[in-house]
């Protein structure tokens, strides 16, 4: 029994659905490597859509939280779950180890909301300038909570044992911009002087957090 | 333990996400009771917004399927979760007794993405006129679906126990109308005459129906 | 000139626009038979595009009611006028055989508003749940009504002749769903346990109703 | 019978639904007088609606066509029929003396789709920069023609006798913008070496133009 | 210093956004000449973008202004700046020569904001049916005004020398309707018979009109 | 002269439009302290709108940068312009002191396109995950670039005076998220574990700059 709780305390689900543009037939489901490229995805031929492409499988097995956030994302959008595409909405599980975290983020083109499945999260958002208000809550098995759009967010794992979330956000690809790695950790650096005003860091702090990124 | 895996089988999440508006601010936290109506909800004085303003509490508690249709949804739009109001977005917890029905059903205003918690759930959409075709699939534990926009869907429980989904829907008010409710048992009978032809029944099948809904 | 005037009795015109993106160029005509699959329809040349193409004639003509509900439906959807793609508009014309019916339905993607050309229709809706009120109305020649987005509505000739509407649609394909026959004639049965029990019915009279649609 | 067909000729109607935001209820019925403004019109009391909140008598009558333009307009717009409010539909009635005229105009808000349902009328519209193409179409009884968002259209009886049409735009609030009014019968006039200038009109023309309008 | 100024004169700079959907991808840089046509443009391949796909030079040039409206505009449209595609953004420039106007238009597909960079500008616009009001304002440099969605509007140098302004508008492809060129210039003339009633001209000055434009 | 010129360098102006709702009327001007709050702003009674409600003065006036950044921003937005309100747009001025920098920042319900009007300005924006590419440019008097709407974005003066800068953002309230600000000097802190973790900065380190925030 004691594996099996443990087994428990991995299930984290996060449901995701991303803003995005209204539908103009049934459905369209993605086309993977369509030689057209549009805003979204182009669609296959909806004669030969069939129950397997509206359906994704697996997102009751942990994800893999050996990394040094202690965390892991499952995601499923269109690219995942070609249905999606046109409808709007997608679906992530957070597996979270103990102490594990999922650092700071926003979602460019989508509100999220999630529900804690296993385990004790604390889970935060910062409102925009002037006020920057930090707005945040211990979450329980069974609390629901959401992140405004583009907004930055954050949970971490304050519980005893691992945790689980299921989120959903209104984009069928609400993308996911990860504030230390988009700032520090950019493919081609961002200019360590913008980094040492932007920060108030020394140029030694700077070096070393764009080595770690 | 028997207990604690039969409490676990009625754990059952639905996260609903509606199509809406884009918010034109961080956040409009719904206001109960506001005399002033529009289009969605008006908002609380966003000074006064605390974090269980984005809060809900106990999805994680089974809904009562002790009624005819075995099953039970928990939902969490903007009226139970204030915070959710402009932000398009929603969830609900899906609770199946064993053979348990969601019946048939469409969301006059969202798409609609579920995942299995718990059990085997059979789940199927109906396209639009004129092909009227059945997309089904058996979920199991970790499996996703897809529901489009305002088709008919409907879930069942096809397991030997209990079973719990969540799903979302990208509306923060995606409507639910319950096919034979609305048809057979509207607030103000549908005329007997319009049912007898539209469903090729007779008028004493249509009584019952109406008598039963 | 009895006969003309029958004829006048079947002139029944529909008007129908469905929700639909935004356009982001003066028009864009649907491409016939285009190979690449977007959401909505990939576009012709512009400079091809002549007044043709944003033109469908024969909405004077009176669809064939000689069916069981004695209803006819003439479409002018994208998929007839092609200079509608991307615009977010359509309509239909409805011709109603005394004591003829529209089917209750819905059109998952567009609110309708109707206007009765010619005859006597009872037109209603259902509001969704919990309420599932019906708001139903007697139509004259000239009376407007409107069927909000996705719910339940149908109309039915209650005149002493022929009758005629004109509807329109906000989206440039909006979908209809016929309940009767998404749910009892859909293309793959609905599992016959699902109908009996949402619909309260024995299995003979699901057999009985599928074996009809 | 020549006094039938006289009253059949003056029988136009016009449907127009404009572009709008989504409906977040099922309905929300402009309440008449709120003394809360905002983007669209307040809302009643659902539990107060009604079917007539959804309903407008009346379209069958012609519109009085003794102007200089010989033409004449009825409007159905979230002002006349309440329940369109948030639904983005409208529609209006066009009755055209013979060789009446609705002068060039735009909406700011909406595609326009019209059908004809007695005479023949001229229609047409002109793109937008640089080409500002003509796309002009002689539409006879049952034809169906649409004018996209925002363009310059215009319509012409060419026939011997009244003609009517009905139109529907993707709005409840489309907006007309008459051109000859509003560039040369605004309330507070431009001033005159804007439209000599614009108009390559000499000074006499300008007053003599704003002196009509 | 003299030149300097004068210089200075000619800069005007109008930035432009239009109403358009949202993105379902950070970007989509728009292909050039793709054989597909959309809504909109067709993507490059997003691993190939670089900075100057999201780059446009020489908005600080004066455009010429030697025609008879005494004005130019400098677009930056999804055509001239292919990152803007799907991003519902544009900017132009406009230069004003003394008493330089820009001819009433309008844009079906935007809002317009604008800012005087250096003269003095008298900007108006007119609001729709039935009110046709005249909104207008004399701008110095560093004034802000805003046209809405679709009417008619118009900017001339009032000053004493020239004038530049920036403005955008929220689309990628506004549109640009110019009246006049529009009414008396289209390609394929309007009937003179419609000219002249909707605008209560003789033939004769409707011929001269459309031998001009 | 020499004043004159550095006057100039110092005259920066940022456009800014945000993504937004479709307006339901020519415009909604913002009612200041209405007492019912909704998504956007309430709206004056339009009969009593005139020219000044849209129009914003002052943005000729160079913003004060003796700031550690050395840059200011002159918001255009609906609080500053009230007739913005439901337009979809806004505009900002930024003047950048030499080495000046606008902070690594999102807008998290706009798009921004932003032009030179005076100085040398290097602008890079950064994709969501996982690529996390620096897009960058070197910008010129004259030169136009675009930030895809809710990614993370700055500026910083790379000339040898003053620069100056027109944007502008497709929503009417855009929003700004300073990510330096949001993150280490949240009005609540974010716990120090959630920072020197997601950071990979010690306690220390990150105490500092909770303290300089």
């Amino acid at each position: 029994m004691a594996h099996h709780i443990l087994f428990l305390g991995f299930i984290a689900l996060t449901f995701s659905l991303a803003l995005a543009s209204s539908p103009l037939q049934d459905f369209c489901v993605a086309k993977t490597n369509s030689p057209v490229l549009v805003n979204g995805l182009a669609c296959e031929d909806p004669k030969l859509s069939q129950a397997n492409d509206f359906f994704f499988a697996g997102l009751h097995k942990p994800g893999n939280t050996s990394n040094f956030l202690g965390s892991a994302v499952t995601p499923v959008f269109a690219a995942q779950l070609p249905g999606l595409n046109t409808l709007g909405i997608s679906m992530v599980r957070i597996d979270y180890a103990p102490w594990g975290l999922i650092s700071p983020h926003t979602h460019p083109r989508a509100t999220e909301i999630l529900t804690v499945v296993e385990g004790t999260i604390y889970a935060a958002f910062v409102t925009s300038n002037p006020d920057n208000r930090l707005i945040a809550k211990i979450l329980q098995k069974g609390d629901v909570f959401v992140f405004p759009e583009g907004l930055i967010h954050f949970q971490r794992n304050v519980g005893y044992g691992c945790a689980v979330a299921i989120a959903a956000l209104n984009s069928e690809n609400p993308g996911v911009i990860t504030i230390a790695n988009s700032v520090f950790g950019s493919n081609g650096p961002i200019p360590a002087e913008v980094l040492t005003k932007a920060f108030q860091l020394d140029k030694t702090a700077v070096d070393y957090l764009q080595s770690k990124f």
